[in-house]
């Protein structure tokens, strides 16, 4: 499991004084890229190679509201992956209390530029094939 | 099933050229603010009513891509209501060729200013169950 | 001079209740794309010919705060036009008192994909020139 | 002068492959937000006795473009302060090379819920005097 933290910004507020559930995607999509890194993969080098990652499903359950300047820590598992998908578990923890925040599942495909769905090459494979090992003993 | 049309802003797209997919949620949002106008509620008077209405889950598949300037038609249908939540079944049409851009399920609750779950007035709930009869009815 | 209109979504509220300060950004631009298309001007044919138009400048003064539901006319007119660049004044109506809630100048660039600075072809040169003439022959 | 350092999120980014202008608002907004605290004045505190802090102007002019994933760095002086507004001059460094990305000048104005124009009290004046001065000295 990867972690982020970071705290919420005023612009993610909304008019009922708390965080619009629609950030809590962009929070997930930051867990995602760091558990990527953490993985030796970079999102802007599989652009360049032509390979693009469409989100194909969000899940996400909301439990208890963030306010703004609230810190929180975004937890991140591979909970499945092949070489044309991978598929999260995430979720969002308030840390002022420790409450579930959020979690959900988030699953993408990968495509090229055309939106065809596209095999990743073994070097990328290799490396989520490691980390998602990672993930799935140590837990 | 109440719709809204639109057509895609710069801002919503990202790198990858296509529309980000936390954007959906506020089409899906529109969507779900038009419906409950046509039935007669208006967010702002619950809000005065110091009823709020925070999303307790949203489950979006996304299916074909929308780009910049696409023009698109929010489908909001209300599967289920009671005193104190509502469930939406929503859908993007990508109207340049009448795809499926997304569609997904969300639920919110009502809860006080404190987030605690409360129960709406008669009012409120007798118009909900105006248009879920309709809703439940003619399609 | 062209306008549109639109209604303020809930996202675009904070926590302070009122429309946050960056989405008037979001709003301008969709009134440039619409004096643009008004042109025959369409971005995302600049952007299949290799043309990109990053902001160089914005200066935005807030009148009076729009809220959620809020119905709103941006007005939008091109101040100045030459082959590398083009500047914007516009404005904000809050269409429900009439009442300006902001109102700015945008300025933007011509570049290729590598950012530097471009000259647009005398095709695209001729239709702003039309448009300029108009806004400024007939306010 | 406060600084703060994040790293481009991949929903900040738009079509032509770079950071939207509007999100340099964001990055501002978590600068002041930085500075304030640095200060001893929590946003949410004022908001509980009353007062907000609408933007009132921003003018910011972009020199360099940021990419997803790029890291930077917003630096926040205060430049003026009186007990009914404030204004901050603020950089955003693009951390790869040192570029200034936008430079700007952002004005608040203190108001009451009604939107009214409120003066601050003594004890939040006396603190932004504090790092008014530690601004204006040291640089």
């Amino acid at each position: 499991m990867i972690t982020i933290r970071d705290r919420v910004r005023f612009v993610e507020t909304d008019t009922m004084g708390v965080v619009h559930h629609s950030k809590y995607l962009h929070w997930f999509e930051m867990g995602r890229a760091e558990l990527l890194r953490a993985a030796g993969i970079s999102l802007n080098e599989l652009m360049e190679e032509g390979i693009l990652f469409p989100i194909a499903e969000v899940d996400v359950k909301y439990k208890n509201s963030c306010v703004y300047d609230d810190e929180y820590e975004v937890q991140t598992s591979l909970a499945n992956v092949n070489r044309i998908k991978m598929e999260f578990e995430q979720r969002v923890i308030r840390l002022r209390d420790g409450a579930v925040a959020a979690e959900g599942l988030v699953r993408n495909v990968f495509t090229d530029k055309n939106g065809r769905v596209t095999r990743i090459s073994s070097k990328w494979m290799e490396r989520l094939q490691k980390i998602y090992e990672v993930d799935n003993t140590k837990e």
